[in-house]
């Protein structure tokens, strides 16, 4: 017992006097938002004052007891919602920009989508982080269509919109948004995708699939990497070749050679290079598998927007929820750093090793 | 910067592992409510193992956060309130026992009256702290008439109640009541009355004083101490064996000495008599000066019910929140203990030191 | 088109101006409830001035305009409506009286009960009309368990309340309530009953039967004068005897003849006793028959309070609503007059009219 | 009452079946707002099948008893409102198009500007009439720094936006639209503006002066034919050469002898001109002097947009509602068709009757 009172007394004396400040801070009318919007600020200067650290460190702290998932509230984002609201979630759209007011509506005001913020109650209108969700008949593999409202599906042409959402057996997360640059690091997302996924459950029990769309950041990046790379096989640095085409992918001869090659090494990014921490590099696949999703298809031309070839060749993935698994999934990728992958992907990475060593794959 | 990095990795290392755990335990769904719970049953168990204490702290630090003032969300309680609320205000109410319905909707159902309660939004419906208000022309000095619903001040006899609200000048807060044994120690009731205070400004600007009509716990029974004490001049002793003759309120011969002899008691026990820490020995007295109030009147037979004269003699006080010194009042309270009180009360403090003397007070 | 115009004015001609003076009554703040009010005490003026019935008839066919169903909002009644509201459903409450706030509780706040409300926007917290449900396993037979709140079917002693929700495949409605006698005549009960039919269809789809648990006004008084009938055998008069005696349904000697002569007569009763209007003579089966409902077992026993006893010598009928039935026995009731009834009441009547004739049934 | 009962039997025999029918119509789920589209829908096609108008008047009568202003509900509309009810706003303002929601957000959410709809508890989101406020200093005379949202008054220039509400002693209408043609006839824009009066004034208690910013619809056709009319003396029909030509207002030698001559005819074309009914030929000035507002003041070049000119030459007009004139206004006007004016107003009438004569004015 003596001991328990030292620590208490220890703990007590070097808990930093700012985070009693900001408890203080908080008493005021809309002090959390504006503490908040100061870490905004914080994480601006810590780049050129690196002592400023510990400061941030105790805004984490706090805002890590205060965010908690206890405490944040789900709320669907429709048509129906204040335009108060809605304009922000325009802003603060990072993945896939909202041009305007007609885009927004294109995007939520359809039978086939859905979209779900977090708010905390002491930061009234303001949302934390948002997912876009469109109801899909079989896995999506492309994001042009689902942006541009034309499709749910295989069966599109034929349906009425009326019926898509019934339709529907996959929900595609397509769009995850932190809203908040001064809660960087403060975890919401997880919580938000498997909330949603049962309030999806729920509303639509023929939901089968639960997955994302989501972009490779950093890919095309790597690859380039790889090209200049003196030790690249001869064969894989020809058939890369394509890339320094524009507008490879509107040229058959040009984009067979590259879907073949880049499809593997895709799959061996994603699984095989970590960072210092023995994580994927790929930030957006230490998210979703840190969740205990699967890496589940890499999608060929699955973003064929300029940003999309810049930022991965046009290439999209989809990570795969599944319930059952999710739990063990997550645990092995934190304790062992295991990666689930479908056979598909893993087939993939098999042939990644292959061309690296100059054997031509099928 | 060395020593900031140093700092923070020995508040990381000190933190207990049990507020980590306490946080990931407030993820659950009611979480927050089972952990206020979780506390309260633990405060139970705390005088029989005092080696808990260490766990109680944290709960302390934890919640000392989470009930921040800036997360509490005032509401109005009154008959348009769902019954499952209401039931909680009849069963939580400390001060003045509510019978049933019919009681408390005499309480709160009428133009003179509010009820305030704080509510945290993880916590759903169940109230934190609530405080009840009269209102009430000129200051009052009696609880019965307001528990009974028969009082709105000296106008009453010739009013009708659908004026009454317009006629006060005054806000009597005569019950405050904590609802969650759990959340000892994290304090509401200082932002609370401030909040109402405001609230009321609003709605009804002819507005004066705000006032409460308190409880004197503790009082009697020190009386009873001052009259075994053999020092007790003869002239005193003499005047308080009143106290002896039951119902002695309804005999006149013997209510006159026991007035002229108790008030000035009263006062001095209330601004002399510290604890060990240098602080009012009542504890009611001490919340209302550490918030900045003045001890404004010693009411004598406030409170005519077995509980009123058990407690403290009949006695009731009003402390009186006057917007421009609360922050001077509590200035001068913690930094020197002293007591804010209004010339009648200090007069009474002088007239009891020289009944202790011996001499004879007008 | 003339006689279109002239029609039109000849209608403008003899609309009464009240009907416009009501309606510009109407305009002002609470105008519709106070215009019910209006006609409540028009109502109780219209036996001694017959000749205020041309004003009532005004009222009438405005409410019935006002208080059209596309108007009205159901609401669910719980133990988080409102007190103000709660109240009204005790002092509203006229078929089976609810003596107080814990009585309310008991009926309201279970996992196997609901009430539902239908309000007008303009009129408020007044509710209009409330009927109170009880989820059950088969169908209920007496009300005394409903009322005390013991009873949730035949599996209750084995069963906890949480699960008993789950467990009904019954709704049982056992209290149909108008609130507001200025509404006299305008028709809620039918509306009310089938919307609450596919509301509780919607939240429990496990439920296969809705059935209301009913009384018999008017049964006793008309079994009366069968007795003063000199016209009735003797053996049915004998039989009928017991009723005489006080507490007859304490004695089996005396309760057992009783039952085998009134269960068929209460058939006859309720199937072939008509008003002048050739449809039947009892308001509650008129009111249910008319609504597309069947007359499904008369219930021995039913309801053994004073009350049961007085009005129905203790019987209850439960009639059954079969959505799929409805709209033909409506067809059937205000064409023909025709009552649909099961073939256990259907021999019971049969049974009867043998009992006429002097004949011993078994 | 034999003559009361047969006036009633009279009144059942000829209100149309169809008003019945419509009664029945209306008990299905959306009746309401079905029933408003199909009158609009016979709205259309009335001028062509005049005989239809029997049914019309029957959708009149029933709508005029359920849109009755005891019904109605006012609700503020403004940057919080739902987005679904927004662009309905977009899209039904008649006075003063919104571009796009950057414009409708000009207009709504800024500190000197509100908006308010009355919407009908059976129809939902769907707003039935609204009204665009701006707060001012003084009196406004231009719609083009309101719509652009330049201006709230003389002291804008200086003062900053979050400071105007509080300097603003005006309240201006500046656009008033109805929503749903199927409820032509119905009228509310009475109501709407007294109720909008109430608010604001116990929202802003500064406010001093409830005024109109309004157009003059038909007075540019007017005026053409005052020229075409042969009697026009020589001088004014020199000084309305200015007409001619374009942009004339932007040429001083042309504009003031516009002015000179078109502010005075205007005055006589709103107070002088009648309609076969005897009221003011100006729809705009009928219904604002209908309610009982003054005709306050004729601004010279309001409007001056492409529809200003080509519409009323420019001009707007301000009525001026004040409370205590109300009554005895709207009593003149209804019982001796008098037009309540401004002393300046009746000025410039007299001089147009001087114009007429050829006189020249000041």
């Amino acid at each position: 017992m003596r001991d328990n009172q030292s620590l208490q007394r220890l703990f007590e004396a070097c808990e930093p006097r700012r985070q009693e400040l900001f408890r203080r801070l908080n008493l005021a009318s809309d002090g959390t938002y504006e503490l908040v919007k100061m870490r905004e600020d914080l994480l601006a200067l810590l780049r050129e004052q690196p002592e400023l650290a510990a400061i941030d460190d105790d805004f984490a702290h706090l805002f890590g007891s205060w965010f908690n998932r206890g405490f944040l509230m789900l709320k669907r984002i429709d048509w129906n919602t204040p335009a108060s609201i809605l304009e922000k979630i325009i802003r603060y759209e990072a993945v896939h920009e909202i041009q305007d007011w007609d885009d927004l509506r294109r995007r939520l005001d359809a039978r086939d989508r859905r979209c779900f913020a977090f708010f905390h109650p002491a930061i009234g209108d303001e949302p934390l982080i948002f997912v876009e969700v469109a109801l899909h008949k079989g896995l999506p593999s492309r994001i042009q269509p689902i942006l541009s409202g034309e499709s749910s599906g295989e069966s599109r042409h034929t349906k009425k919109a009326v019926d898509e959402s019934e339709d529907a057996d996959t929900a595609a997360f397509f769009g995850i948004s932190n809203c908040q640059t001064g809660l960087r690091g403060i975890s919401f997302g997880n919580f938000l995708i498997k909330q949603v996924v049962q309030e999806l459950s729920q509303e639509l029990p023929q939901l089968k699939y639960f997955v994302t769309l989501s972009p490779v950041p950093g890919f095309a990046q790597w690859l380039q990497e790889q090209r200049e790379d003196e030790q690249l096989p001869p064969s894989l640095r020809k058939a890369l070749k394509g890339l320094e085409t524009a507008e490879w992918h509107q040229d058959k001869a040009l984009e067979e050679p590259l879907k073949t090659a880049i499809r593997p090494l895709a799959a061996r990014y994603l699984i095989e290079e970590k960072n210092r921490h023995g994580l994927p590099l790929n930030p957006v696949a230490r998210f979703h598998l840190g969740n205990g999703a699967e890496l589940h298809r890499i999608n060929w031309l699955g973003d064929i927007s300029a940003k999309g070839f810049k930022q991965a060749a046009g290439l999209m993935v989809n990570y795969l929820y599944v319930l059952d698994d999710i739990e063990r999934n997550h645990e092995n990728y934190t304790a062992k750093g295991a990666v689930a992958c479908s056979s598909d992907v893993r087939d993939l990475a098999r042939r990644a090793r292959k061309l690296a060593k100059g054997e031509t794959t099928k």
